[in-house]
């Protein structure tokens, strides 16, 4: 027997509430004010490949849809994020943020430095909605459900504990506020229309938890790599590289 | 200008002693016998994820060779993995490792508790030699030029520090020092020999210096979950999960 719609939404929210990386330590550190200015750095580098994935990841998506109403829906997250005539887009919005922390734009998004650990997860998600079916892709991307929390936390820490926190450095989470349950309602939507055998909710509770491992391996690796003990894998990102010019005055 | 194959191949050789993962403190500690029961349990049990993927690795090349005569060369690694009639194969020693360290056998081939940060990496690579260029998907696999001192080293550590250590169990590694410089040697000629331009020779370059971050975010994960301070991420094993049953008497 197929357990209820609801059933399945509750067992998907469990999923959230066991696994979302709002529970990692880095978050804590990050949101509480603990983070040394090169551990924000760190974080802005590594995370900036996961943005620079993610219309691409969407676009992989759009590419197996046949339903021209689902793609038309979709569509809104790669604008979301590359931008339209009235909107600089979420990726330019990161790479405001990495200005904000003293790291010169063009090398973050040159993706130089970027830890291999972040570039085998976020490749692994890109892959799994290239590969797998597309209920299992929208199930994926279902941990929106859980963002909004943590980009309320993440702005109310970050504003609080550091110099250059303002509204425009942290425009890109106050947009993700307003786009991500525009977002996860499509999604959720889907998934729970059309999870309609176990079979098929098990695969989709499955791609949900492959996705909390995609997000919580990048702070993983974060924390192994620039937390004490800190240890930074060869050809990673080091303290000091990829620092903005002061102009001179 | 090209540069000559002695200068290209002290290129490759380079990478090896900068980033192979000879240079990880994890192998200081397994080999030194610093390791406790449980970690020792731990590196076996994500090591198995690698051991499963490289003949599927193996065969996603071949699928891409046109030459009988490298298919012919290439084969024996899979053999080499999986076994003939008369070689019961890597992937079953291991297994016998498995048992020597306590573990059920069945459990560590179930692939459960795997590590996601080892899953991604090694898929990362089984994708990379289906994507990429030959040229770069055998150079990849050079990191079998710096294995032999490495297993040589294992051994030798820990047959001195662990009780589980003796012929049957670290039979995998004794079988490894004949079947890499083999391995190698195909590679190798390959590589060098195919390798005529300079942007040829980047290319087989970065691909040595990406396996080398497969290989080396594997023991950075490791260390992350299961060596001091650890934190073992949702859904991995835990001490004393997959454990052999003692036998009654």
């Amino acid at each position: 027997m197929t357990p209820s719609r609801e059933t399945f939404e509750a067992r998907l929210r469990q999923i959230g509430a066991e696994r979302y990386h709002d529970l990692h330590p880095f978050h804590d550190l990050l949101h509480g004010g603990g983070c040394s200015p090169d551990q924000v750095r760190a974080w802005v580098i590594n995370r900036y490949y996961y943005q620079h994935s993610i219309p691409m990841k969407d676009a992989a998506f759009m590419s197996r849809v046949e339903e021209p109403a689902l793609r038309r829906a979709w569509r809104s997250r790669i604008e979301d994020h590359d931008g339209t005539d009235g909107n600089e887009g979420g990726i330019r919005r990161w790479l405001r943020l990495a200005e904000a922390v003293g790291l010169d734009p063009a090398y973050v998004a040159s993706r130089k430095g970027v830890l291999p650990a972040t570039r085998f997860a976020v490749d692994a998600y890109v892959r799994f909605v290239r590969e797998k079916t597309l209920l299992e892709a929208v199930a994926a991307s279902l941990t929106e459900l859980f963002a909004p929390k943590i980009h309320a936390n993440r702005i109310e820490g970050l504003l609080k504990n550091y110099e250059f926190a303002d509204d425009s450095s942290l425009s890109y989470f106050r947009n993700r506020l307003k786009e991500a349950p525009k977002d996860v309602a499509i999604g959720q939507y889907r998934v729970l229309d059309h999870a309609d055998t176990a079979e098929k909710q098990d695969a989709a509770a499955a791609a949900l938890e492959f996705k909390t491992d995609v997000l919580w391996s990048q702070l993983d690796a974060l924390w192994g790599a620039y937390v004490a003990p800190a240890r930074i894998p060869p050809g990673a990102w080091r303290p000091g590289e990829g620092l903005a010019l002061r102009r001179a005055s």
